[in-house]
């Protein structure tokens, strides 16, 4: 769609989740650590959207994509067969690192958590930084494709 | 062991984990959201360390304890088979929520994963805010036992 | 489509999965206990395709479906990123549990894990057993509805 | 403890395992999948016990350990918070492979889990049969050491 100033506006990127018996806890509700499996889901399928595969960077390119460090906040529990949807937006680019802000929601608004992700690119072999693939970063930095639930 | 000014001083509480293939990746390390995990078994076994035992604590009493918010450093990999040592030290006190403060760590020093973590006292039932039991918060602040590695 | 003699022949039901990092070890394939979760991602999906959710028939009947036993085959490895497709074909009744007969499978055809899963109908709250409702019997031993990679 | 005979008669290995939320589901009890990892934390530990490190039989050796296939039943539920006890016993010896028998036990002596488990000695690289050590397997044939809640 076009906004007024004719700058294009996309939706954003949303990945979907549903939450089976193995994603929750005996509090009835996901399990706080399985947010970061769903929100890795998003940013994989994020990167894939994009045009590249994160196997084939490895493979090809020696380079692989590690949380070096991130803040999360578990706001509202989700329960046991819900369907969720993650984003994965590109936030802030660091040396040899990309900021993603991620938001885990349910019903298309309502916030169960959200984070921000550090995600370094090192070497595969030897875990040691080495700079974001150019072509990969013009794109994240792009509007996102929208693809799930979006 | 006493201190100058004859202040107790005490190691600090410490749990060990051994890395097992279900906490790896295909990167050859640890995966990331299980630092999580393993820093819930040191929060239990530290709570535990004092007297209480969370599954009386959501019976008798009706309260759970839920991850609120967390910031992490993932410093440097761990691998299959290593063994590791987690503590869970009170950092400080908010309404109805405790902060601990986390290190994961190698061979005694080498700081592998860092972390606060926001840790709210709920109604089980209904997820609402409940104070945290003053007997818990007391022994929680006072020095820790040595435990595990320590 | 339509067999010679008249019955009719459906594709078997298949649900797709995504190999992450999450699933993975550090060998470079996916955890063995992992294709357990597979499958139960499967079989939730082929009871929601025939018109039950899960979350309904604890909350609306008190009923409650637990793994009773298993047996299961690796047969080959499976890597971060492929894309798998997992069955869960009604296989047999017995008193108050159900037996699936699951394949993992990769590009359609290759077998990668194979399962027969005994599934038990318990009481959600004292876990004694309980009778498969007869209306989802009925609809899990008619023809399945192909969906996913089918 | 001598036997009548006068050969030694030992206790079995035993792992204990804590239940901590992480193996927990929205059912109150263990995620039947959990049961597998429980396992093969007491092979390690046996294998440990007996004198082999994994990581070292990988980088030394090139040989990898891989479920082959298992068969599983699931008789009780465990809870959040409870201590289990998991057995590890050499049961028999097939072509590059071991088979475990294998008990998760509460209180020392209610079953609630108990599988059948075969090992495969594979090449790290290849994932191609290879014979099992033997001087692994004498001293896994051999009596246990007891260890853990034994």
């Amino acid at each position: 769609m076009a906004a007024a100033d004719g700058m294009q506006v996309y939706p954003s990127f949303h990945w979907p989740v549903r939450v089976y018996y193995e994603d929750t806890d005996a509090g009835g509700v996901v399990y706080h650590s399985n947010y970061l499996k769903f929100m890795e889901r998003a940013r994989t399928e994020r990167i894939r959207s994009v045009g590249f595969e994160l196997d084939e960077l490895v493979r090809d390119h020696g380079i692989l994509f590690v949380v070096r460090s991130m803040a999360i906040d578990f706001k509202k529990p989700a329960h046991f067969n819900e369907s969720l949807s993650v984003s994965a937006d590109f936030k802030d680019l660091r040396p040899a690192s990309i900021v993603f802000h991620q938001v885990v929601t349910r019903g298309g608004s309502e916030i169960l958590a959200e984070a921000e992700v550090k995600v370094a690119s090192v070497n595969a072999s030897t875990f040691r930084p080495m700079g974001v693939p150019e072509c990969l970063l013009e794109r994240l930095t792009a509007a996102p494709k929208a693809v799930g639930l979006g």
